[in-house]
């Protein structure tokens, strides 16, 4: 069905701008030119990297525009989440401007989940917003971070406090690119598709695990496979919900305890790592508190085992933090502003629990939270 | 029809995030919190002002919010354009995190144009937006800045290139509080119901013109009779191209000379004297390209004069400008990115002529705006 250099892709998500193609096929990255022609024209291309994708990929890409006989050019960031700042959202929109990039520019962001999320923020922010086309080359970014709109740069009080929500106008996902990553990293990556799956569709969980093997070595057909069927259920997600106001919730499953985690382990395990244990921990809540079908977390559990990677608080390689450091976090959370901690819970694999009022996450008693909590640092720790 | 403390108001703006009233009414400032618990409720408020407005309105509407039982704090900022930047941005969205604003607060900015661009930007990318509520307090805020949706700060390479959309929830115009200002600034005000005028209703430049001893004098009734019919020219054109995708650009009439004017003179005219100037030099320009139907552009310089404002480009009171540097300044203009400085053309007064393709403005010969700009130096000079 497919015609050479400008293949048709089904993936279409719709947004208030605009419905933009997520393309996800190896070697997309070589008809970039070609896509953007199509999808996202225009006299001038900035291309965002960081200092390390810049050399590998974002000056390729550059290169292949003007090849093409359109302007682009390459600006680059130190690499990091430390370096997500509006000091560097700031110095890239003065590089923007300082290339000549107008209204009618395009941003291109080449890079992992900082770039995605740092370059779409400055494309909102350009000349009261310019498009931006994600192209992500990490796992995480192509299966989380690249769809669904959210741009944004931490803040010292928090992650992701200063940002917008502007759709791209294109996201192409070559998995190609991440046949070369660390195992590690597909790792991490994979946990988010872990949590589509657990959220929407117990079948890609299967999938995930059953091919488990291949994408962690990077079995560009499995990644491939993976990357689409998880983008198209957070699609689903986002197209009912592209502001946040309600269904949107539902893809904050395992993020609550894992961001607590993440942040008590001083950032000192993957986002992946925290939100494998996060998922396990708010199933057994769920099923502590009888809201999600017993014997949920154990697959959840198998599948992240699967993974190599940990599914109790004592297991990952930092200690475990203190349980009352934890529930400060969980407390500072801006997610539980009436007092309480909210979790999504499942209702089964493949299915949230809804919380009444169009709300997705649930109030969770913080001494059943505490349990849990310290069930799992204890367990890992036996282990 | 208006019943006491929350009064009915017939103007509704359509937005893509949700429509928003605008309450135009002498004395609407008393009733900000019953406004606010209506079509803006939030648990809690942050009031930004400028240190100059602060103490005078910033202050009093916080307490008045409280005092109806909810929390609200202010923020303040340096007065002045020069602090309308980046930096301010950024320690204003600290205050607010520091204020403990969550993603359910709402920022009330009350201020003249740089307060409400400002704090409107502010919103626009906290936690990827939060309400923003507009309660302008100078009549060009009233007439124009509040209402729309755009928001943004300067940059060292021109003025608002960073912002956003980012419309408002509620607009509250209270014309009791310009009654205060001095004279001057209500006339730089009036200049854009003069713009809304000439690009959309002949009879309103009339009401203007017609009133204008009042209007200068501060008589709250024009000025809200005023105030209401301008602000509804603007909302029915931003209703039917909220991101400035086309008819948007009508409202650049006068304004592609007014900011060469304006940057030209080193920012040392008011926006609304230069935009004045600008109008009639751009009608004249149209009437010269057999675009503008003849007499437009004397009808324009008589309301003008009738504003106590100058009409010719020697007549303000910084020296003429040099021609050379006004065209480097429209060369250098975003809107002209092909080569040739484009402008809001009329038809005859109270009609823009459409530039075909969808486009309002239309590209001009820099010859024959070289010649309508140096005529005006001269005229002014000699008169």
């Amino acid at each position: 069905m497919s015609h050479p250099g400008v293949p048709d892709d089904p993936l279409v998500i719709p947004a208030s701008g605009g419905a933009y193609p997520v393309v996800v096929r190896r070697g997309a990255l070589a008809d970039l030119p070609a896509l953007l022609r199509r999808h996202a024209p225009a006299p001038l291309y900035a291309v965002v990297s960081d200092a390390t994708v810049g050399p590998l990929h974002g000056a390729a890409v550059a290169e292949s525009i003007r090849e093409q006989g359109t302007e682009a050019f390459l600006t680059t960031f130190p690499a990091g989440e430390r370096h997500k700042t509006r000091d560097t959202w700031a110095r890239t929109t003065d590089a923007l401007l300082e290339g000549g990039l107008g209204r009618d520019g395009v941003v291109v962001a080449v890079g992992g989940g900082v770039t995605t999320d740092l370059a779409g923020f400055v494309a909102a922010t350009f000349m009261r917003g310019v498009g931006v086309v994600q192209v992500p080359t990490s796992l995480v970014a192509m299966i989380d971070a690249a769809v669904g709109g959210k741009t944004g740069v931490d803040h010292p009080r928090g992650k992701n406090l200063v940002g917008a929500f502007h759709a791209p106008r294109l996201v192409v996902c070559d998995a190609e690119v991440v046949r070369t990553l660390p195992r590690e990293e597909r790792a991490q990556g994979l946990v988010e598709a872990v949590k589509h799956g657990a959220i929407r569709d117990a079948d890609h969980l299967d999938e995930v695990a059953d091919e488990a093997p291949r994408l962690l070595e990077g079995e560009p057909a499995a990644l491939e496979r993976v990357v689409r069927r998880s983008v198209r259920i957070k699609a689903e997600v986002v197209a009912r919900d592209e502001r946040e106001a309600g269904l949107r919730e539902v893809l904050n499953f395992g993020h609550t305890l894992g961001h607590a985690l993440e942040a008590a382990w001083g950032y000192g395990v993957g986002h992946g790592t925290a939100v494998g244990v996060g998922m396990v921990l708010e199933a057994r809540l769920g099923e502590r508190l009888g809201v999600t079908a017993p014997g949920a977390s154990e697959t959840l559990a198998r599948v992240v085992k699967d993974l190599d990677l940990p599914v109790e608080v004592g297991e990952a390689s930092p200690p475990a933090p203190e349980v009352e450091a934890l529930l400060r976090f969980l407390r500072a959370d801006k997610k539980g502003r009436e007092g309480l901690p909210r979790c999504v819970l499942l209702a089964r694999v493949g299915e949230v629990a809804s919380a009444g009022d169009g709300r997705w996450s649930h109030p969770v008693p913080e001494e059943v939270v505490a349990a849990v909590l310290s069930e799992s640092a204890e367990e890992g720790s036996n282990a």
